[in-house]
């Protein structure tokens, strides 16, 4: 196998997103709040707020991609400050994503990435992925979850997981 | 490749708790409060606690290598009250991720994984792992990280991703 069918699982996480703003929206209107009010909420004062969660889980599935097969990734500039925007956000990156082949992931074992922060150091384009992008993707998904779950939107396992491949025994 | 790299990055994660539960235990000795406290915190009263997430974020590692591979996995039976029982089981499943190989993953496009909640249906062991077992581990792993950041335990994202497999480039 390649790294591919970890980057549809996390293309797939992305989009369980759009439901999770359903709810937040659902959980606005029957509150009576700005549900635009959630991007701005923090589990801790020193931590980052919803909408960079987002903007972070987008990336590091955008980076994960792009940097593990050697291709630039499309630039998107975290301005979003309302949920439409961050839909379209998400709706970029699964597009992105959406480019990307099983062969796009062949010899990731042999592809070195390079990072500007990294002082000149490198890693293995497998390693790269799954000890940073994917945690990563896997954090600001899962603090995104915790920030609308603390705030009282009705969220549940099922909108995280989303559907399973099963087969009929 | 298989998805032996995957699982040797979630043992890795399991033990970056080990640092977690470090500083969770500084907090409390600087505040004055009893640690053991924390393990019944919650992000919303419909969450598991967090010693639940550090039990399911053991049992998604146990699991994903056992169910992908064909074997049976031991039993913890979520009895850890303390701290200090916490670290035993995250040590228990280290361990028992350590018997795992390369060639373990070997074959797991062909293998079937069936649960017994599963009423009937079957899953590809690969699927398994990348649609089911994956993401449940990162969840509870992340959820417990939420709930000691949210209760003031000073954890950084290095506390999270933990070393990295740098080249000298």
């Amino acid at each position: 196998m390649t790294l591919h069918p970890m980057m549809l699982e996390m293309s797939k996480l992305l989009g369980q997103m759009n439901g999770w703003i359903d709810k937040a929206e659902a959980h606005a209107a029957s509150k009576g709040y700005d549900v635009n009010t959630l991007l701005h909420a923090r589990l801790a004062p020193d931590m980052l707020p919803l909408v960079r969660q987002f903007q972070n889980a987008c990336d590091n599935a955008k980076f994960a991609a792009a940097f593990t097969t050697g291709r630039e990734p499309p630039s998107h500039p975290d301005t979003e400050q309302t949920f439409v925007e961050v839909r379209a956000r998400i709706a970029s990156v699964i597009d992105y994503l959406g480019t990307f082949t099983a062969a796009s992931f062949e010899g990731t074992d042999a592809r070195e990435v390079k990072r500007p922060r990294w002082e000149g150091k490198s890693m293995r384009a497998t390693d790269y992925f799954v000890e940073q992008a994917l945690p990563n993707f896997f954090f600001h998904l899962n603090m995104a979850y915790a920030i609308l779950r603390h705030n009282g939107v009705e969220l549940g396992k099922r909108d995280y997981i989303g559907q399973l491949s099963f087969r009929r025994g």
